[in-house]
């Protein structure tokens, strides 16, 4: 009845959706307001295997997935090339840097060096804390991890250097009001 | 023997490489070379099934292609944001708009209205002539078919208007010289 689906329809609302989720409805609410192109790129797959059946799609029957050598979202805002990598982690106090592999940060310093926006974008589950990150701090830490240094970015650093994104209803995610204050 | 290898090796060269392997080679020349970082997407795949196995990788067992909502490539020149499609047509006088989706003009129209680089590379592969053509040649097109006009872009109008990317060794396409002249 009516209980039980009210019951329902707040278990979900508390499930949340997914960090990807939220972002990629923001990037809709964007490209449809006409305030931005940015567009999550497809999960890269090594496809070993394709049947072509008569008078139906074709179907992959064997594929892997495979490492991404760049970042998940980019695009164009204010006439400015945009690129970033979203990552939820269920620590309370650090984002590990095992969330990343070396070919993204590669990428990222790749994009830093030729004048492009490239940052992170954080969500702590336990609170539901999101963060914009600008891709510099992770370098950073990422190369300091090769001399001994820490395997993770602490929440506190990333309070201290990185900016709060809010969320609300639409868009649910806006980082891009937080680039505007912080890149343009 | 020698012979035998000379005219495998003799036959792999007339074969010819794709256009997409073409400027994949290319656009590896441009990163390594620290001259731009642009990128081909992955091929968009709809996941319907994988299967976990102990002790070995995850294997996608059902999975279909699915149309890109956006085009081929995109990516960072000289601060800039670059955006295009590659196109290779055996049609010897002209381009067959059936060769573009809906989705993928609309994203190039978004993309020019905020300030981006947009065009496409097509290659005649009856004589091998590769040209970069601006996305806002390609959009005229596509609505006008719309309104009786012809389903192809003439290859004399990709002449007239486009810009012959002279193909050679390193990099194999060197259609950022192209944009040099063109755009910056
Ligand atoms: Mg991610
Ligand atoms: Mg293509």
């Amino acid at each position: 009845g009516i209980g039980l689906n009210r019951q329902k329809s707040v278990t979900y609302g508390n499930r949340g959706m997914t960090l990807e989720e939220d972002i990629n409805i923001s990037n809709q609410y964007y490209l449809t307001n006409d305030i931005a192109v940015i567009h999550k790129k497809p999960t890269p797959v090594q496809i070993v295997n394709v049947d072509y059946p008569k008078r139906s799609a074709a179907k992959i029957t064997e594929a892997y997935f495979k490492k991404a050598s760049t970042t998940d979202y980019n695009g164009l805002y204010k006439g400015k090339y945009i690129d970033f990598e979203a990552k939820e982690t269920r620590h309370r106090s650090s984002l590990p840097l095992k969330n990343f592999h070396g070919h993204q940060v590669a990428h990222m310093k790749n994009v830093q060096k030729h004048s492009g926006i490239c940052f992170i974008i954080v969500k702590f589950s336990s609170d539901g804390d999101i963060f914009l990150l600008d891709a510099g701090i992770l370098v950073e830490y990422w190369d300091l991890q090769h001399q001994g240094g820490r395997k993770s970015i602490p929440k506190a650093e990333v309070v201290r250097r990185g900016h709060s994104i809010p969320s609300g209803y639409l868009p649910r995610i806006d980082y891009l009001k937080v680039l505007n204050d912080v890149y343009l």
